[in-house]
């Protein structure tokens, strides 16, 4: 019990001070995700604002429609966006 | 009154042809957009998949939520969406 208390405590805590509080994602996000691109219904980037002090980049997956987090310091998610950018 | 069912046919037309009907955006977007960074509330890319056969790039504009189609073969949308996700 006191395990999961602490986990969403850190959560907590790591998603306050991890950007104003006031972002999307409550971690820094995957570093990379295993779907193929065909799994990959859309992906969001959401520019550093006054509510949150970083960019987050939301990828939504098929067909569930489940929402990742990704981490924009990663090179595999940029490199994937960027890729997905210039495949017309 | 005929100009309005014209251009109105025109759209229904190039949206059909244009990428199989079911893309979210009815013509190839603007090249740009004069709006400056921090009114983009987020950038959407959607990938071609069996519904549309194109990317699509959609900005959604703060702090109206105005949603406004990108055209993914301009330089200036490709470089914009690479330089935010690069903008950590």
């Amino acid at each position: 019990h006191c395990r999961t208390n602490y986990s969403a405590a850190l959560r907590m805590k790591w998603s306050l001070t991890y950007g104003k509080g006031r972002c999307s994602c409550i971690d820094k996000g995957s570093d990379f995700i295993q779907q193929k691109q065909k799994a990959l219904g859309k992906i969001e980037v959401i520019p550093k604002s006054s509510s949150c002090d970083h960019v987050e980049i939301i990828a939504t997956l098929k067909p569930t429609g489940e929402q990742k987090c990704l981490n924009p310091n990663s090179k595999w998610v940029r490199k994937m966006v960027t890729a997905l950018v210039k495949k017309r």
